[in-house]
């Protein structure tokens, strides 16, 4: 967002997408109320880092937990050290994960690793897995794939894929940033999805709304080997506690509300299916997150857009750009705790006063 | 710090090294109460993120600043873009240096960088980087040098090293986490010292007491691009508004007591200088900071310091480990806002009791 964009979010006082906005010294002080809030963690050890681990690994069902300042370094320290086991740069990602699209080349150009980019607009399947030429030092699956429309695969494929990493022998990483909301389109716990794989690496803002911070969960001797990385690239900070205490936050009120989440995008795109020169994807959300495409140039939802939030004082979308298709535009419906502040009919009557506004 | 020092160190409650702790509720509660808590930045965009880019660059009278979540990142950050622009992956840095100490290889795992070693117990001189058989892409500086004793070179030396790198066209960084407690040192504004440099790195944290976080100042254009490579390794964070609040509050509170810090620890340095079996390393502090060196194993220095803090509710040094002389183990006298809480003749009456404990 430029200063302009950024000023009229600020004038904005509903939203449609993500977690009612809310400005630092509220939340500052709400962490400050928490029982954890007694003491500070050193370089991550102890306070309440030590607390957020704990509970990480005991909901995740895995031996241990590590807390990360980024989750992309979380990332990279997990695929580095498979990459030092295997004696192997080769890792595979699917080409629309956050670690091809968003991360400035860093698997190659910090971790120097060789990635296999597999799938194309799903997620890569056995079969696929089965076909590969070179045996990789690890595969990583990233659910919900976010750029796919937050797509996860069936759980049987799921399974499958789970099951050609322990046959081979190839650890199974997963970039679960919002496994959270995945547990619950799946309807199982999120320590069943976890225990398909090594590690499972998971954020704690987005779907939680924390200020920040990640944690992989793995065996105890994984977390061990992840501490010297975790340093070495950059993520124990000096002291973590607001990250961590938001984190603690985020699991007490919204991991519950994950489902009634996903129940309101359910029914918010039910009412957009009805509507002209508008299409989901998927067709069906997977939990609480989708895309919205509308038949229109970028340049022009997005000017739309503004317009609309500036007239309304309601603020869609935060994340507005081209789709598979060439003639239409995606914009991202992610729904958290703003939902609170809206009505289904509401939300269905701003996105088709969005939709008419369209150049086409 | 295992278990059993984490307890006793909670229970001390005055500190001869560093500031003051505060439990986090209470420094949560303090930065809502700063007048920039109202907005939040956005990956490091806008809100308390931005107020701080710019007051850093104004006080290093640089062009442009930039925030980081961790100053490792930030320097290697440096580093890469200067290793790109020069095509050259060697650079210059001290073997004493945080980057070589305590980034369990960063430059080389993570950078793939080729660092040349330069200097020994003291700075390198103008002279060492004048032999130097190979063309560096960069030249890194830290002032003071915290493993040597916290030393600073003399302003001529510095000015000679500054020169050599101008005159060869070799970009010349900072180390600069201690910058502010060097300047005063010297006796000279932090903008006089970064002049010398093309970019200088700061730390929010140490002298200045903050949560965390880093910022390097530069030219406008390094600036630009030192962004993608925040991102690449993983130092820009959702929100980073505590520590960029924070690092404000220690701007505003513990910046313009450097030079009171310096004098209590000249004032505690003299009184020590008489007593047997210390020495001080320097002789003289520059700055707020040296190394206390006792005639004793660090295993019998670490316990005897353990059992005075647990007696006498005193905690005295963050870091004791060996020192360069080998009947001797070094302790670490950094002095901080936690020197508002007692007097000269307690700190000097702590140490000798330590000393006292001794097995020699």
């Amino acid at each position: 967002m430029d200063e302009v964009e950024r000023r009229i979010h600020r004038s904005c006082t509903r939203f449609l997408s993500g977690h009612q906005p809310a400005p630092p010294h509220e939340t500052l002080r709400a962490l400050a109320e928490r029982p954890e809030s007694g003491e500070a963690d050193q370089y991550g050890v102890g306070g309440p880092v030590a607390i957020l681990e704990q509970r990480v690994a005991r909901l995740l069902e895995k031996p241990a937990a590590i807390f990360f300042a980024k989750g992309m370094a979380a990332q990279l320290a997990v695929l580095k050290l498979r990459e030092t086991e295997a004696m192997n740069p080769r890792v595979v990602i699917h080409p629309l994960s956050h670690m091809d699209c968003d991360e400035g080349g860093m698997l190659e150009r910090v971790g120097g690793l060789q990635p296999i980019r597999l799938g194309q607009q799903r997620h890569f399947s056995r079969a696929q897995l089965h076909s590969l030429a070179e045996r990789p030092a690890a595969v990583v699956l990233e659910l919900p794939l976010r750029r796919a429309g937050y797509l996860l695969p069936d759980w049987d494929e799921l399974l499958a894929l789970a099951q050609w990493c322990r046959e081979t022998g190839v650890p199974l990483h997963l970039d679960g940033a919002r496994l959270w909301e995945a547990a619950t389109h799946y309807g199982r716990a999120p320590a069943e999805i976890a225990a398909l794989a090594d590690s499972v690496y998971v954020s704690f803002y987005k779907g939680l709304g924390g200020i920040g911070g990640a944690a992989v969960a793995a065996s105890a001797e994984t977390v061990t080997a992840l501490g010297p990385w975790r340093n070495r690239l950059g993520a124990n900070l000096y002291a973590a506690y607001p990250m961590a205490l938001s984190a603690l936050d985020g699991l007490d009120r919204n991991l519950p509300r994950m489902g009634e989440f996903a129940a309101r995008c359910a029914e918010l795109c039910s009412r957009l299916q009805r509507i002209d020169n508008i299409l989901l994807n998927p067709a069906s959300p997977q939990g609480n997150a989708c895309q919205i495409l509308f038949r229109a140039e970028p340049a022009d939802v997005t000017a739309a857009h503004l317009a609309l939030a500036h007239a309304r004082g309601v603020w869609l979308f935060n994340r507005i750009g081209p789709s598979a298709l060439t003639d239409w535009t995606m914009a991202e419906l992610v729904i958290g705790t703003a939902s609170d502040h809206w009505r289904m009919d509401e939300g269905e009557t701003w996105i088709r006063e969005l939709n008419a506004k369209l150049r086409r």
